[in-house]
């Protein structure tokens, strides 16, 4: 077999087999094939794309070619939930204690990452001595005995996809929807988790700029996932503008904390309720998506998720005391109001730039080696439909730099349309692809 | 300006501009932009095709990568001829000699390649004593009082195409018009003549199997040629079987020599007169295509296109006898017939199965360091639309090794289809583009 063959094929139109791909990525992850044949086979799959039984090939080659985990030594249906990425997406933080509360155990392998604020690990880290770096035997230990433990990967998770990821990148061929959901589902896969609850973003802020491709990607993953023998559901849910109300990385864990006592903004308590309820039915902790949603708000008002919370910090050596009293958390020096510059209705935020902002006051990494400032952010007062007046806050911003927060704050406000005429929020949950 | 934006232009159906593809080219050539970009983009040209300002500017970027030849020392109007290549083609042996005997100065560089026979220097070789590896000076001297010269290539012509080339080869990004075109023209452009004569090869024997792609590739090269100034025609001539009896080094140079004596295959004489004529005109040595035939048949008749040949093959140290005692050039200590199997006609010769054949005798290179036997090779006595009889010789085959020649004779029966329809002689010249 020769990958010319392969290139060949794909640039007039063919379907490679299963061999093909296997022979493909295993050549590819061992350097026997070069770069240059793969980009050129990459932009031919730009091209004329893979069909549904190509794309899980090319996931299962990218999965297996490194390790997976097993956590056949953890009872129960294990549910990884998987977010597309945006702006103010804290869910993880909220949504996972809410469901370990209701007996669905959660076993994360986690990176940090590049990005407008930290991942999941550093916001874990507003709390003091918080550490994802346990033993594999602590990890386990945890998981059965909380039902929630997140450790730093330690594992190669399919390192085919991060070498061919890094090819994309580089030869613009990253916007295909078959290499798009293979790249994401190879390493959920590799994860090991029994079912799969997938958060697909749509609008300014996310990966995918419109909804069509949004649930194009929803259908591609969930096909991949079901075709890999694992349960797999897709939300598609709006970006157009920041998720709830915080954006930052402590600022978002005292809004997580918030919405465990009930008091967080109902767009993000609706979005947690929602992807829990597929969680919760997919580990059969649940009959049905009512049946869940019922127990879900439930954990909220009796404590019993905010309560976990503070059992995980726990066990991972991080002080529960902040769960309490969330002004412990990690704050800024400067805190002013962003006001509104005249009178109308937020018509539009152009959520990506409300990113760039958090990045520019510290709150994200812009290389691998940056240092992340955890009390950096804004939370805000209007969203899309909020009717303001001249003056009103529109967020506070929160900056331990005058110089940052002067570019920040300018950059902020163009990023706000206040317009005469009243809007129309945005919808949250756009759908829900179950195949 | 990044390689990466240059991709993406591409491949979302945008036009390179000429500084975009001089960055492109000149950082190629320098190795600041990496293989697995540039066949990307490849990959994207493919699909996605480039119009006719952006194959010029492609050409002329390729052109200017290296050394280009000034041939203004040479006075008059310098014509350069090119073929695409097929089997059987060894026009320049007799068409150089015919031009120059009318006053049109051929001064070229040549390579030797790799092919079913040899190129036209390892032809000349057959004659006693010939080498190319002469002087500058006496390549200009040569030019200026014969009106022939052809030596070795020592000048780096085009190196941004002989590199993009080889990662074209290995990519499957080969099979693009505005490619393959600009490929030929950088090194022909590059080359120094005034005007440009290109015979486009097409049928089973020709990089290009069918008329529609032939005349593409033709008219793609006409317009890059004129656009760079240089005075281009293109005749698209049949390869669908062997051009003129003779397939092989030695016995190729023969049919020259007996074309030159007007006892050549009319399909090869015609090719001839009718390559040379657009020379002819080129060069202003006739005032109409019509005049310019009536001088190369007279040029044949009155023998001063022989002793134009003998001339030449003098001046570059070859013994000029063999001119006129063609028994004197390489023979091999095989010669068989290869007999008809039937009564019929011939229908079809897959004419690429003839190069194989005359390859596997030992008459071509399959590496750069083959050697090549000149001797051998096949003299056909039937081509297409003619009448056998079983037993009838079908060709002479020429070898030196019984082995090679019992694989070769049973390959080259298999190229031949005989039945019982009478088939029409396929026409040998197509068409003329001149712009």
């Amino acid at each position: 077999m020769r990958m010319y063959d392969l290139i060949m094929k794909k640039r007039n139109g063919g379907t490679l087999t299963d061999e093909e791909i296997n022979f493909m990525i295993d050549g590819y992850t061992k350097e026997e094939i070069p770069d240059y044949q793969m980009s050129a086979m990459m932009m031919a799959i730009y091209f004329q794309g893979m069909n549904e039984k190509e794309t899980l090939a090319l996931t299962m080659a990218m999965t297996n070619s490194g390790d997976t985990l097993d956590l056949g030594m953890i009872e129960g249906i294990k549910v990884d939930k998987h977010s597309t990425g945006g702006v103010g997406d804290k869910t993880s933080l909220a949504l996972t204690p809410m469901v370990a509360s209701l007996g669905v155990t959660v076993a994360k392998m986690s990176g940090r990452g590049l990005g407008h604020t930290g991942g999941t690990i550093d916001k874990l880290e507003s709390f003091k001595g918080f550490s994802t770096e346990i033993s594999e035997e602590k990890f386990i230990d945890n998981v059965k005995n909380i039902g929630i433990a997140i450790m730093g990967q330690t594992a190669d998770l399919a390192p085919a996809d991060k070498k061919l990821y890094a090819l994309r990148d580089v030869t613009a061929t990253v916007d295909n929807m078959s290499l798009i959901a293979s790249s994401i589902m190879s390493k959920k896969l590799a994860a090991g988790a029994d079912a799969i609850v997938l958060d697909v973003k749509t609008g300014s802020g996310a990966f995918m700029k419109n909804e069509k491709d949004a649930f194009s990607l929803a259908h591609e993953m969930v096909k991949i996932g079901n075709g890999a023998g694992r349960k797999t559901v897709a939300i598609v849910s709006d970006m157009d503008q920041p998720l709830g109300n915080a954006v930052g990385n402590a600022l978002e864990v005292r809004e997580a904390i918030d919405t465990l006592k009930g008091e967080g903004p109902k767009d993000f308590e609706e979005l947690c309720v929602t992807l829990g309820s597929y969680m919760l039915v997919a580990a059969k902790r649940a009959e049905s998506v009512d049946e869940a949603r019922q127990k879900l708000v439930e954990c909220i008002n009796d404590g019993s998720a905010l309560a976990k919370l503070a059992e995980f910090v726990e066990a991972q050596g991080g002080d529960k005391s902040y769960v309490y009293d969330t002004d412990k958390l990690p704050t800024a020096s400067i805190i002013e109001e962003i006001e509104s510059p005249c009178d109308g209705y937020v018509s539009r935020i152009i959520c990506d730039e409300i990113g760039i902002c958090s990045l520019i006051l510290g709150g994200g990494r812009e290389t691998k080696d940056s240092v992340i400032d955890l009390s950096v952010g804004f939370v805000l007062k209007k969203k899309v439909g909020d009717k303001v007046n001249k003056g009103d806050s529109l967020a506070t911003i929160y900056a331990n730099d005058r110089e940052k927060l002067n570019i920040a704050k300018e950059r902020f406000l163009k990023a706000y349309t206040i317009s005469d005429k009243k809007v129309e929020k945005a919808r949250l949950i756009k759908g829900v692809i179950t195949e």
